[in-house]
């Protein structure tokens, strides 16, 4: 089990060397040129049963989570994704399980154009890491710490969605085309690249929750912002949620959404909303620190107390 | 316990930007500046409490020897360390024994300057996952592949050490100078770039042991290797479990040992034998397929079975 060439054979023609890639899996490290003229954007997560997962989910929807919640933090600084590593530790070897495992993970690494350059398998509780490096253009990554006082708030999609999934899971009922929104999140790597090619430079991607990876540009930036709670964009099954129970919670630190929330200055918001793909204004930023919500009669909303979701 | 700021400080000074860090730990992603001129070598390992290392290990110890084993790749290829991306689970946050991991961790990072770009914390069973890039000149890359019929087989160092260590502990006795090599292995960093700098091009390290990865070597390159068991360098507290016992499987499949092997054509082994680190002619590539150990009777000595070690 100590070699990853065991389990090699079930993510073939993920690995063939071509032109950034010189040797992928099968010796001691990959050996990858750089392209010229771009910069590396590079992050790790992992993934462990019943803290990021539930360990009894299907194997196909796992591969591909764990892919998706690394490509999101490729989208969120505008990268272009390229080279994975991956570390996976299974209690036993299934082969259906892995089986299930690599189809998920290579549909979504095909349609994002990762390659799979290397890696390790061992023995123990059910984890999963993954390391995977991006490019970007000089001067274009879009980064937590240049949000301005002015600049407006945008997030892509809709929220909540993964985390009335999970409650309605939690609860034995079933999600319903909610399920896709906890299991299959959509890495928002298109968004991010034209997001970035047009200019916007503050991105992050919403997994911990509205509020604090918002607040995360925050306190990077040295600023405040403020939300228009009317403006949220939600699903209908999760504004009938919010309607039903009054609370917001959910929606605004629900979590797992693996949108991006980003700001622009006010002169650039045609450009944004001219993009192909939804994205809503949701508010602004502002001198000061800390995010707060505004209902639309100007009253502020107590902010959610911390909600027990998946975190990456 | 989900962000990676929690623990950041504790690595403070390791993640400063710098020429290739545009931006280190903190953001989405890190932003790197991959030197021109280089190509990359890219490695990723994990370690998980009693599969690859003894829970109650000192944590200084732990955290040299989870850099060690993945600078000990990059030392196979030639590679330069540049960055390294760290994701630790923990059962739970033991402040005592996360200082030791970090002082073992910083002071080996900052012996061959590496720096610490990214990761993440999370809570499970104590398990380290690290991933190491590298710097290679183009063409200089040491591969498993490139070893030919005639060549001589070397090794640095010496065998055994780490596996002899690991069997004292289990029988409850004193390794005694013999610990260090289990728990504090000296990844072959200089030596490998001096090979790679004097055009030694076949290369990997030993950590599962001679057999498996001289295999690992003549499997790549179609060939396979006769080794003098007279010729095994080994020091003087193995030598004399050897003579003992009369048994060698320590010695060539013990494992652990992060020494380098590495063969060359018979015209360079004065630019190797010059170099100034020690260094062991224990035999040589031949034409077929597998590994084959020699007496200096002439006779063969058969194959270790499998040998419990820690394997990473």
């Amino acid at each position: 089990m100590a070699e990853f060439a065991l389990i090699q054979r079930y993510f073939s023609g993920l690995s063939d060397p071509g032109q950034d890639v010189l040797l992928g899996v099968g010796d001691d490290c990959a050996l990858l040129q750089s392209p010229p003229g771009r910069q590396l954007a590079m992050t790790m997560d992992t993934l462990i049963a019943d803290r990021h997962f539930l360990a009894d989910v299907d194997p196909i929807s796992l591969g591909h989570k764990s892919l998706a919640v690394n490509l999101s933090d490729l989208a969120a600084m505008g990268a272009e994704p390229a080279w994975a590593l991956l570390s996976l530790s299974l209690p036993k070897i299934d082969h259906d399980w892995l089986q299930g495992f690599v189809q998920g993970f290579k549909a979504l690494a095909r349609r994002f154009g990762v390659r799979l350059v290397g890696g390790d398998t061992c023995q123990g509780e059910l984890s999963i890491t993954i390391q995977l490096t991006g490019f970007v253009e000089p001067g274009r990554a879009m980064l937590r710490s240049n949000a301005r006082p002015g600049d407006l708030v945008y997030i892509t999609g809709t929220l909540g969605d993964a985390a009335l999934a999970l409650q309605l899971l939690r609860a034995g009922k079933d999600p319903g085309a909610l399920r896709e929104y906890l299991e299959k999140p959509q890495p928002r790597i298109t968004e991010g690249r034209a997001l970035a090619a047009v200019g916007v430079r503050t991105c992050i991607d919403i997994s911990d929750g509205l509020v604090a990876d918002l607040g995360h540009i925050c306190q990077r930036s040295q600023c405040a912002a403020r939300i228009q709670v009317a403006q949220l964009p939600l699903s209908p099954m999760v504004a009938s949620h919010v309607q039903e129970t009054g609370d917001l919670a959910l929606a605004v630190a629900g979590g797992d959404d693996y949108e991006l929330c980003f700001s622009l200055p006010v002169a650039a918001r045609q450009l944004v909303e001219n993009l192909p793909f939804d994205c809503t204004c949701i508010g602004e930023i502002l001198p000061g620190q800390g995010v707060e919500l505004v209902r639309e009669d100007g009253s502020n909303l107590p902010l959610p107390s911390a909600w027990e979701h998946f975190s990456s």
